[in-house]
């Protein structure tokens, strides 16, 4: 059996090792273009903050073998081609016309079967300047060397990133590491737009405190350079005025790598722009398989393509196309569009669907914002984890978690994610065994928390009202109390606007101070008091009560300070 | 609606707050024999081991309030009698006497319904001796503050630990943080019982060289003070000798306290001696519920009863209790046994079953060891994890899971739980889309890896051969080679007993040296390399390959080293 594999960064070595242990006779070839194998992209940003301390770290294996075509065939019996493209695929003859890029020198590999993982690349925005000295994308290892290269210079100050994703933001924190200011220029509304609004706010918050200037819904125009400056950038363009800049990084965002399978008439993903392939991982011809960052994935939740490029996905489905290539019969079942991503001291995470994309499919649901410490809340170590997650309001399915915060976010999208794949209700989830001791997690997991504030406000015995909602109606002026039931200590230290203070512990005691006939939004630092509050006023015959959701830890803007 | 609540602690005040949220008109009180309400009984290790400053701050909410019966009056409109002891319930008057210990006088509380949230109480074996001075339970906050009062004398050196579950090494290592030199005596073959065996082993390695002295199989016969100590403790009288000790902590488990169920005529589980309730907590009398640790529950794997007191389990329970009471239907569905602990630099986690338990059940099961880095091998913040999971060998289902280490291992332990409690099988569980990012995960989840590791035994592709059987067969000096393909830098640091060495690079080239008559247990550090080696000779022809399950990172016995 002859295999040639396109590509050799994640699926494609992945799926080649698993082929040589089902099918030890297997000639399997790796045709990659670059000169590195195997390595870890998503570990560039933390080899430029200098955390990984050498390029080789990222292409060893765990115990310190550098993954070269050395490594391939002695360990693995596997033949890699690298420095080695592929020009063109001949699918009635089953073979691919490679170049080698030394030599320019073209051969012919025939298969039996083919694998493409031809990964994909950033998006270059048709800017003017982009091609200018100091303008960088982080896709490769080559990228990286030549950020770090330009940090090294004593004017890499000024860094201005494009783009506002998950890349983007690691960079961010990179570079603020090495000592640069940075400006980030998002054109959407918020960054990290696989969050909900006021969730990414948060965050932006978070970069804001550490330095960072993040501009959203603001358009890159230029990437310029001023007179003198040899050509090189010196300053950015935009809709609201230039930014200085010795260095730009350009992180839109990545574009499957198709034109080889395209070109060979192999279906692709209309909404996507990836190589369509069924759950077993093949294309639509039956003797080619694609894994990794340049197919189409299936979204588990709503069964739609979608493209999440991702190493920990490339694995899996590198895996299967070994499998089933070799005879065996496995489906992948598609992703979550599962992300975590480290920015500063906070853990941001998600899974599933944000309450945004929930809504534009038309779908009914309830959300839940859960902020409270990740660890018992008197361990030296707990930190605030901000939770929200998204329910349908019908039957009760988790359907989307996201979180942020210093507290331990990744653990707890880890489990929503196993809770949505499964199914599982809010109801379950709240009963979900999982594992509490103080160092470790709340008696009440925060993730039990938030779908027990789902499950109350399912029940309707809650009735949540968002920051959002109330801050556009401070901004109206509109008429309501905006009723903050923490003590008089927390009152004194911060505070949200236009806020009316009546300590929980008080208010049985002084309802004749709050009007009948408006509106009330109670809160606190969680919104558990203030929705005890809430309960309070509703038994007392109040009759318009609402608790502001996610209470003054999630509220997305400014807060009054003494 | 008039309810009683026996139980300040942990299930009863959760009771009791969402009764009154659900009904605002129900009259709630709280019997509570001790002084304390609402304290975390899980941080008292940590308030002696001084990372929990104040006493008071195991009993504040969040927010910083002492929980006390002022706080439940004013803030949650709850009446609690602490310093009262509960002496009998008249079931068919549906009323409680009980007695105010200050006073000595006796009342009658009539009730609706009736809570029982009575907790469990630490069992003192019957040795000689356990009620000198210096000898403590560690349940209530009296008991902590009776062993710091102790670690402020000089004296307070030498402790033994009688009992090696988790409180026991969770005030092991409170007290080794103290300065004490400790040691503690298991009956049992191993600490943990919770854990199987090998586990359980490597968890004692870590303790032991953090200077612990563990003991297991060893009983404990008298706690005796040699003349002149005036009566206090001098040493702990064994079966294996005599130990120096100034001070005891007996920690052999706790026992429900069912006195009151009992003499009332309630049924109490026979297995496990805790007051039976139905899934919607109710005793076998419908106007009285129970809840915490107390009573039984349900174990979600075999449907058996169990007693697993926890105070997450409490929280949950005492919700479902006040959902009940107030009209509501709901049911409590059990629990996993889920276990989390922090030992020193290692977190130790569990749920579901554990091979010794799925066995003596006598499931058909396999297991699989996934030792490896719980992030990005080339983050620095990476920390080795050591995995086992237990999976139905017929289904797939994944049934347990065990996890130690200094990596995150509570978090693959929730998502496990969680994938448990869903039943879904190892195949779901290595597609599963969790969260990737270098600082949080490698790209293949620790527990991914540990499902393929299933799938792999399950389809035949690797045999495993477990460290015990492997020792066991050194021990008799059977024939067979013990094959260590790992680097030879690696191979030079560290080494098992009577391993011949050859490097996976290296053995295609080498066949010839090895036997093809003799059994061949091929392994490395984590037995990656150890199953490729394992085919490349099979696919060789070499008839009778194992590998051995969890390499040299979980190898339960001393290393041969340099």
């Amino acid at each position: 059996m002859r295999v040639v594999i396109i590509g050799g960064v994640a699926a494609g070595p992945k799926a080649a090792s698993k082929i040589i242990r089902l099918r030890p006779d297997a000639q399997v070839t790796i045709v990659e273009k670059g000169i590195f194998l195997s390595y870890a992209g998503c570990g560039l940003p933390y080899y430029i903050s200098g955390d990984v301390r050498e390029r080789n770290h990222l292409m060893e294996t765990p115990a310190g073998v550098v993954r070269d075509a050395v490594f391939f065939q002695k360990t693995k019996n596997l033949k890699v081609l690298n420095g080695t493209e592929a020009l063109q695929i001949d699918r009635a003859g089953k073979r691919v016309r490679v170049k080698t890029l030394a030599s320019g020198e073209e051969s012919w590999l025939p298969y039996d079967n083919l694998v493409l993982a031809t990964g994909a690349a950033p998006v270059i925005p048709p800017l003017p300047g982009v091609d200018r000295k100091n303008v960088f994308t982080l896709h490769g290892v080559h990228d990286a060397e030549g950020i770090k290269a330009m940090l090294a210079e004593p004017r890499a100050e000024d860094v201005v990133i494009v783009g506002g994703g998950l890349i983007g933001v690691e960079t961010t924190e990179a570079l603020v590491t090495r000592g640069c200011r940075v400006t980030v220029v998002e054109m959407l509304p918020q960054i990290l737009n696989l969050l909900d609004w006021e969730i990414a706010r948060l965050v932006e918050l978070h970069m804001e405190s550490k330095g960072v200037r993040v501009m959203t819904g603001t358009k890159a125009l230029a990437i310029e350079s001023r007179a003198g400056a040899g050509g090189a950038v010196t300053h950015v363009r935009t809709d609201k005025g230039e930014l200085p800049a010795s260095m730009v990084i350009l992180a839109i965002g990545v574009r499957p790598n198709v034109a080889l399978a395209r070109d060979a008439g192999l279906a692709i993903g209309a909404t996507t722009g990836a190589i369509k392939v069924d759950d077993r991982m093949r294309t639509s011809d039956p003797a080619i398989y694609a894994a990794g960052d340049c197919v189409e994935s299936c979204d588990r939740v709503t069964g739609r393509p979608c493209f999440v490029p991702l190493g920990s996905t490339a694995n899996k489905q590198g895996r299967t196309v070994a499998v089933n290539l070799c005879g065996g019969d496995e489906a992948f079942p598609g992703v979550l569009g599962t992300a975590v991503c480290k920015v500063f001291d906070f853990c941001v995470a998600r899974t599933g669907l944000t309450e945004r994309v929930a809504r534009s499919l038309g779908m009914d649901v309830v959300t839940a914002m859960a902020p409270g410490p990740d660890k018992a809340h008197y361990m030296p170590q707990a930190r605030p984890l901000l939770m929200k997650i998204v329910v349908d309001a019908k039957t009760g399915r988790l359907l989307g978690a996201q979180a942020t915060g210093p507290g331990d976010g990744s653990k707890r999208i880890d489990a929503a994610a196993t809770a949505i794949t499964a199914g599982l209700t809010v109801q379950d989830v709240a009963n979900l065994d999982l594992a509490y001791a103080p160092p470790y997690a709340p008696a009440m997991d925060n993730l039990i928390t938030a779908a027990n504030v789902a499950r109350n406000k399912c029940a309707g015995l809650m009735v949540g009202v968002s920051a959002q909602d109330v801050k556009a109606r401070l901004d109206r002026n509109e008429d309501f109390v905006f009723l903050d039931v923490r003590s008089p200590k927390e009152y004194a230290e911060v505070r949200l606007p236009r806020s009316v203070h009546i300590p929980l512990g008080a208010l049985r005691g002084r309802l004749a101070e709050l009007p009948r006939d408006k509106e009330i939004v109670a809160f606190c630092q969680v919104s558990l008091r203030g929705y005890e509050a809430a309960l309070v006023l509703k038994a007392a015959g109040f009759k318009d009560v609402k608790v502001l959701d996610g209470g003054i830890a999630m509220w997305p803007y400014e807060l009054e300070r003494e």
